[in-house]
């Protein structure tokens, strides 16, 4: 996975977790896409200063996945999540059973909300 | 959900960020069923010293699940799979496509995995 990608799904999990200036630098570097000048100079302070708290922030986020592992869990349970959708699909588009079909349509919506 | 089964569940998600002693004493005493004496003994403190650290590391797990929301979001995918799985039991019960039934199986021990 992108380390962008990676990042911004750490702040998602675990954003809570960070001080408020952390969360929002990194919030605004990786999601809003800002760079560390513009960041900077919205907040009256260097390029470097704003570096350094992203990058402190960044360190807390993998301590936090390295301890609680998450995202580790929360990908894994996805990828099986969409194997059975895929595999409910199949079945899905073989039955010729209507009210059977129905209810797989109402399994695979409940599942989809979990991906 | 009964607070010992809560607090249990807790340890298990945030264990890891609690200090060494207070996650020791919670899996003693949660899920062990050690007494506060016990520990106290076995560890050559006083019963409200044990008590203390006991309360501060359950205060954390709180604090943890109050920003981060894992236990709640887990059991709520957990009540969405079980739902999913017992439809899909009901679906292959009704069936008379073995086939079918095959691969339902496997998808429901993909899900079972994951509850």
């Amino acid at each position: 996975m992108e380390e962008k990608v990676k990042i911004s799904m750490l702040c998602q999990l675990y954003g809570k977790l960070l001080t408020k200036k952390q969360f929002e630098f990194i919030d605004h570097y990786y999601n809003n896409d800002l760079s560390l000048s513009e960041i900077a100079e919205n907040n009256n302070i260097t390029r470097q200063a704003v570096r350094d708290i992203i990058k402190k922030g960044e360190k807390k986020l993998f301590e936090y996945e390295e301890k609680l592992m998450f995202m580790k869990r929360m990908l894994n349970q996805q990828k099986k999540i969409e194997k059975a959708l895929s595999e409910l699909t199949k079945i899905q588009k073989d039955s010729s059973d209507k009210q059977v079909a129905n209810v797989l349509e109402s399994i695979k919506k409940e599942l989809n909300c979990l991906v």
